[in-house]
């Protein structure tokens, strides 16, 4: 249970990290939508080590075949399937491991969920090499959000172990061209110095992501439990690594008053339509990050997500083996000294499923046009 | 859509702010809980104003009334339905709400949402009032974890207004106790300053809740998706007012080392035995957050939740009224000044409703013992 | 569990026969739809006892509430909840029931179930007194169908204690005004002679119903195991007499030849105008039941359904009590002599509230129009 | 949508006829199940063509592969991910259907579906190549009612091109042995003879299927829609060549009275024990088909299925194109002469994954013992 997200259009994945393969079926996206294999692997190339200096030397060509679902070119209607084969993958770095829980993983909470029983090499299921399959149909997803309302994700990191961009520094625009995907073209050196001394040091990184959502329609999400912040909360906090979300102003907005946090509405002056034929409105702030009462108002859906460093340090670290004892573990194979840069095709991905998802669903409401 | 919550424990709730009732049908509750409406009253009236300064001077009686489900004091195993009559609800005082969008609200997205059609008065289905549906049902979640493994909620305000209570100095066991659910004797006084503050200013406040699940078994969530601080995140951003969730060390953790984040794990000192009749472990340190990989560790699961300042503010702000012309707009209505603390047993319930989901969904595991 | 019918138009009840109150929770519905109590107090009516002789002189008002979802005769979009109360329920009649399992009933299964808990009485949740909450809803459903697309449901009985309305006389049109919903006038003194001989005999009857939806554009269902065959035999074997159903041909059609069997596809003659714009074919006969390979062809769609005879006879029957010692046991309590025609109207219910929600569920495609 | 099937022991699948591949994926099956390629394999063998003189020599060797969900022979909990490649198609012989809707077929529910797009090679997503996946996945199924409780599913064809198998010649313990998984040897010939009089007659032949659960625990179920014959009826009607279903006495029964069709209750003889100890109680008859109230009475669960002719003749048909024009058709390609016998092993995955289903979800009431 829980390898299926969304609503009407729903992603199921499978896949451990040393299995044969990983994969998903996408059902619900509709007929019509141009995709092609490449569309799908530049996400992935995105996911892939080598954008940072903070990444693995494990080699993942990570290469899709889209098994379904698409005919000359255009989606059918029908579950689009896809595969990536693992290769590469060095079981026997995993063996030590087979007996003992790694601090900061979810060893410990397999072995109690499944009886003891589990895929031990790599992590299996609980790797974070499962998110290849969220990146492959978050492309799918975002083609259909292109499609539908011209919407767009952008995402950058504004944090790496504790150094964060400014905020008048942020650009997204230029992040996916940048080391680190960084918000900034300034902060580039200084992560390197970072992940310089935190690699001499054995230890790792956290980070925080921006993600923001660009035309997204006002009206998407629902009532009460499956409100637009709710399902994309879901969504990304279900990635492994991420420990924190936060919606337009979030902790920080919590510290002031009604005064301060609303955003003032105005007329419109751009070009959209909305119901009643009104212009959307302009608002004065975006406090709300887009999104009031959980329905989408037509800003930019803006999202900070924080991101633990990743667990797997090259160091002894305490634990007990699977007979209660002591242990000592030193984490061996190759890992990532960040889950930054490569989480963020996963969190835009992850974003696109929910919104796409919503979009769908909004349009039962045109019955009554 | 979007009025269900969870996978085998199912809540579905309807109701306006000035409609006749509010309430909701619980499926997947099991049979042999002992369950009455006091029970489920107690909860209530936690929500109810009165609890603090903060609070509006409506008076909700809120009482609850089961409608099935129950059968001499137990439950059958069939759908628990409850419903609270509506009072009270002076549904003149939104008359002028009719063609303006309030900032801060749903109006705007509700209004491109179904067409044009919205049920104006007090905000309609986006009302707070709501989550009394979700605290009922929590009530009986609550009777679930108790029953089943003696798992229970804590919840208490940590900050309010920008001011927040010393880690040192909180103390969750207590905060039922005190006005504004505070977790801290010392700290009233300065949120009663805060308060009438802000109420001499026309303003209103924002706060911090911290919750904590104890006696979780390990196991518990799901792999990928539906990971059990997904479920929880996804329940609590739902509330209308949230706008941030931390597990663990969250954002502060995101700065730091894996050699610091990560909970070292030793030889367990306590009676619960888990698979392999191994005892529990214990962990260094709870950065996780009671959390790892999605799955429940066996340690207190700990949350930050960031709540805004409530939107109904008096005084005029701008908008636009449905024809897209600029306007000014005065909340009339009674309102709290703060979510907190009225806030507090909504997300408790919301905490317990996905915990207990994730136990029931466990079960199944049983099958091969 | 097992409480909610349907992926966006959701369905869901609760309630026991002798309990406070039965009703639902109608999650999905668009905007914009005019619905006033009455409409739904006219579906409930055709199911109240009075129709025919074969109904129990328990009265049940069963006066229909709505309590949410309409605001000023319109629904909103939010859910729309209804209540129906209990009255008139002689628990009384049902104590000597309590520790013994009635042939031809759910008691022994519920037993098993649910670790021995169940109300007992008038057979609690699995009596057929829910059915008044998919009647109800199914009113609403029909509301939709006929709001979007000018579709109706027809139904009618075509069998009685095994006396069949002849082929060619049956006339759907009509039947809501004859006795026993009976799908021609020269049945009704048979089945009157039938009831009567089967009063005297201390036995009940079964029968058979036809339902046609007309008007159902084409297109409607979903691949694979969401096929709109399928969904509307789920919803209708939900029903507790159903024992059978069959689409089209059906049975008689396993025993001929696709030669036969398969319907030839000429240019249409009528108005409807389909995808790329071509006029919907007439066929040249419907042995598919309006429904191929589960996606609706735009002919009628053509359903029978076996309604087998009440399980309550007033007579000593043979069972055993719950420490497991034969027992006999005579069914005290007012019953229906057949479940026809009083299961007509929840029949139509559920094959409406199968369609609407694959309308609206269809309306996802018009995202690339 | 509509590609998966439970709730929670999923299934989602994918592929099309002439696609790359056809597979799934299953989510939710219990870690510690003991299961093998070859276990598949055996069942997807008896899908092959090959099992009688009514099968396509269309060469299928179908070879299951296992992606996931499965180290060290066991099952881990996670999802388990199979893929059929698809090989000997021949794409080309069903290039002139491109433009023209065969009677019988979903060609044209399809085209309005998805807007005229379609993949029209071998009927695409509506072929009942879908089936291998639904196979492949009952398996597993099968291996878990197996592992819990010694469950089995036999089926047998009890008719054919309208000949029966006499009542009492029906023996389903032999059938997987004999030609057309006939009920008995007898009928063979008679078979053979009505199979050569179809084909030399360019006809089809339909059939009717009777399946048998056994070993079902009482208890299996859920109230009001999720009745365990509705989620059954669901399943076996989602297969394509479906038209009727009837559980027990079925549409004979519904001539009866009560006091003829109620199945009478005696003390067990057996040694399954069920809730309160006492012994599952012998029944004097099983005219319930298992299933009382929707949920299993420990009785063998019989159903009959009535499988239409294959549509696919070898005549020419009238139809018309795309563009409305009238037109005819003579559908290419190596097909079937009849659904019978190759969809048994389909009804029977169908069975067995909604009891699995019912089985797992049902484990949550042990929450309470």
């Amino acid at each position: 249970m829980g390898n299926t997200f969304g609503k009407i259009l729903r992603l199921t994945t499978f896949g451990e990290s040393h299995g044969v393969a990983l994969g998903g079926i996408l059902d619900g996206c509709p007929a019509g939508i141009a995709i092609a294999e490449e569309d799908i692997q530049t996400e992935l190339d995105m996911r892939k080590p080598g954008t940072s200096r903070a990444s693995t030397t494990r080699k993942e060509p990570d290469r899709i075949r889209l098994l379904s679902g698409v005919f000359e070119g255009m989606t059918t209607g029908t579950p689009l399937a896809f595969i990536i084969m693992n290769e590469d993958s060095r079981s026997r770095d995993y063996g030590p491991l087979r007996d003992l829980f790694r601090p900061g993983h979810a060893d410990w909470g397999y072995f109690c969920k499944y009886n003891g029983i589990r895929d031990y090499r790599g992590g299996g299921r609980s790797s974070g090499r499962e998110t290849v399959s969220r990146v492959a149909a978050g492309a799918i997803a975002k083609k259909i959000l292109a499609h539908c309302c011209d919407a767009r994700i952008l995402a950058a990191c504004i944090e790496l172990g504790g150094i964060a961009v400014p905020e008048e520094a942020i650009d997204l625009g230029g992040a996916l061209e940048r080391p680190y995907f960084a918000a900034s073209d300034a902060i580039v050196p200084k992560w390197d110095e970072a992940v310089a001394r935190a690699r001499s040091a054995a230890d790792t990184l956290g980070g925080i992501v921006r993600i923001v959502a660009q035309n997204v329609p006002p009206g998407l999400g629902e009532p009460v439990f499956d409100k637009l912040d709710a399902t994309i909360a879901h969504g990304l906090m279900s990635v492994g690594a991420v420990k924190g979300i936060e919606f337009g102003s979030g902790f920080a907005g919590a510290a002031t008053g009604g005064s301060v946090n609303n955003d003032p509405i105005f007329p419109g002056s751009h070009g959209f339509r909305s119901a009643g034929g009104i212009p959307a409105p302009d608002f004065g702030s975006n406090n709300a990050g887009g999104i009031l009462g959980g329905i989408s108002s037509g800003q930019e859906i803006v999202i900070r997500v924080a991101v633990k460093p990743i667990a797997s340090i090259p160091r002894e670290q305490h634990t007990i083996d699977k007979n209660g004892h002591p242990a000592s573990v030193l984490v061996g194979g190759r890992h990532d000294l960040s889950a930054i840069p490569r989480i963020v095709p996963v969190l835009t991905a992850m974003t696109a499923l929910a919104i796409a998802d919503a979009l769908l669903l909004q349009k039962r409401m045109d019955i009554c046009q």
